[in-house]
């Protein structure tokens, strides 16, 4: 396949779509306790009507609502007490004209009664009669059968990354174990000949690895799983056997490569060679992130990313991030921020801008400040909360301006 | 300890932080790549600077700046190429006079050259002769050593919680191994006469345990681990029993309770009973969660929440788990949207009013829906996604109005 022309974000993100795309059909079966930050696999619908019985809502008397019309402060209407409704017990007594049960708060309300009187509007008389200072009116004080979910009610939707509420829900209607996706894997290789293991020695012009753990790290806040992680040499052989080895075991394969150009063209090459291997965008017109690589080898995605980490962080995000979440059908998950830019910044004309900010909360609000560096600068890595986007036919953005972020 | 009047929420921060406030001087050593999600028990410093060495960041030639003064389109400068420097090699060459390196970007600039001209500004005449056509500065196309990171900066601070990002600063500079806070065990006691375990048989007038879940979700949400989670019938020895056993083995106590005065109560006087058991505040000003107990036994804190489970799900987060993000020595990680009401909201006149909302996002901004339901709904809990507070001498919210959201 011959190499393409430069693509805007849009334009990668269709052909993401289209080519790479596919219906991710595995799963497990977990404990809905053990399900936090998973994603749903499917929709899952409630086996029952909740409340399964009408409740009270408020601690009084259960009663017929028709025995109460023209009560009053000053004309109460007096009811016969038959008993009372227990926490966690049926009801076993039934309201009959003019009779009023106790019911807490919760507690099933009783046959015969369609309303129930605060305890605080009544009086009671005896061990056996109440006054009724108010009317009360039918349905008042109480929650019908299925009012908050009916039988068939969607509890969790596909693609939802679960949280403490659809636990709750889930616990609510007894579902005790669900489908989650189950997480892809995705193995992550360097390459550089002067990328070094980050915790072992280091020579004079050799550098820590830095990328396989971010990229890493990232991949696991995606909702992903590590196969390989892989740190080779510029050395086309070396490429082509860290992809192979981490094709066995993964679902995707992330390579983040030094910044030359004849190492990227490598990587093209690299992917091409191996049976099956196809490249469909080779640079993107963003900054940063020019020398972005995607393709697969059979069905299982390929990307090479830019080595500048600022640069593959945000490429990560905006590709491969967005990718795993395809994958996962999750519904749309971005947090954007509103804020006010602290700075002038320069986007690169005829170029979709991502530039990465730190967030102040100053007097109420937000405060964007661009983070630059050089670009062997990586300790502002550390500091990118979010990022802003700039349109290609904008001439920057100006200090004070109103602009989204987009958190990490 | 005689029982307090019911307190704002401010006031309630305020005896939490110097009743039940302590320094948490637990940690573990992890491995910085295992490290995601934690929080940093210390400051971090960084052992060496970054780069190590001079690098450069274009691809071009290393040179002396002050030979290409004058230098333009139409009369380069001259320079003999004394070789290259290759990425992750030393730089056995020293730029003389008149003379240049090529070096890739990320390569040591050589000895005696003090800037680097791109290529795209060269031109190579023969094999060892370029000529320059742009002047360049002192330190252009370059970066020192140190500028990005110096000796004992700061790489990752106390209480921060690990991303990708940090992780790749402290790879960057070769730390493996870094001390995270030992995560607080907090057990978990639902009561009730009510309530059944959510998974097993339920008979008319019970209903399923939902808070257990709820709390124990939210509670590994805040970074704590779950020690017990124990079910309780409404009887003073049970709850009295509960407690004893979660405190054996946890750090923190909640407890969540049914609805009724007794009950509440019950609780109370249980903590009391308990030896070294004494409790702060019985009812805050908020609504939801005029019922909260906030107390402890020994040094370790004990919370009693509301028995609704959107009650208890707000009361966990102003109170719990500011208290947790407290021991963590967390900076603030709170998330503020600013959104629009789609409705007006009521408030309680005289309390602070905490309203779960849902979030949509419309035409470039989000419109906060509260989330209402009668006292027994919990099928709205999974659709908070944040809250709003008003103020206590605020007449509730109008439909259009700015609002803050807090993130859940």
């Amino acid at each position: 396949m011959k190499l393409l022309k430069v693509h805007s974000v849009t334009e990668t993100r269709n052909i993401i779509d289209s080519m790479l795309y596919k219906s991710w059909d595995y799963f497990e079966e977990i404990h809905a306790e053990e399900s936090i930050g998973r994603v749903a696999f499917e929709n899952i619908y409630s086996p029952i009507e909740l409340p399964e019985h009408t409740k009270s809502v408020v601690d009084g008397y259960a009663l017929k609502s028709k025995d109460t019309i023209g009560a009053g402060e000053s004309m109460p209407v007096f009811l016969d007490v038959l008993g009372q409704i227990e926490m966690g017990k049926g009801d076993d007594i039934e309201v009959k004209n003019n009779t009023a049960v106790y019911v807490p708060t919760g507690a099933i309300i009783p046959k015969g009664a369609d309303g129930v009187v605060m305890i605080e509007y009544v009086e009671n008389l005896d061990e056996n009669t109440i006054a009724a200072y108010v009317p009360i009116a039918p349905g008042q004080g109480l929650i019908e059968k299925g009012d908050d979910i009916k039988k068939g009610d969607t509890v969790l939707t596909k693609g939802k990354r679960i949280r403490a509420g659809d636990i709750a829900v889930l616990c609510a209607v007894g579902i005790e174990r669900i489908k989650v996706c189950k997480k892809i894997k995705l193995s992550i290789i360097s390459t550089g000949d002067e990328i070094v293991d980050s915790f072992g020695k280091v020579k004079k012009g050799q550098i820590r690895d830095i990328n396989t753990h971010l990229l890493a790290s990232m991949a696991l806040e995606s909702g992903a799983d590590i196969g390989l992680k892989i740190l080779t040499k510029d050395v086309f052989d070396d490429i082509k056997r860290a992809i192979e080895e981490s094709l066995e075991i993964s679902d995707m394969v992330v390579i983040s490569g030094g910044s030359s150009a004849g190492n990227k063209d490598m990587t093209v090459n690299v992917i091409k060679a191996l049976k099956k291997g196809e490249v469909f965008v080779h640079g993107v017109a963003v900054k940063p992130g020019k020398p972005t690589i995607i393709g697969k080898v059979g069905d299982k995605a390929v990307f090479g990313l830019p080595g500048h980490p600022a640069s593959a962080m945000i490429i990560y995000k905006i590709f491969v991030d967005y990718l795993i979440k395809k994958y996962y059908s999750m519904e749309e998950e971005r947090i954007l921020i509103e804020g006010i830019s602290a700075e002038n910044i320069h986007s690169a004309p005829g170029k979709e801008t991502y530039q990465a900010v730190e967030l102040l909360y100053k007097d109420g609000a937000y405060e964007a400040l661009p983070i630059y560096g050089k670009s062997a600068a990586i300790s502002k890595v550390a500091k990118s909360e979010g990022f802003i986007r700039i349109d290609e036919n904008k001439e920057g953005i100006r200090k004070g301006e109103k602009i989204i972020v987009e958190l990490f």
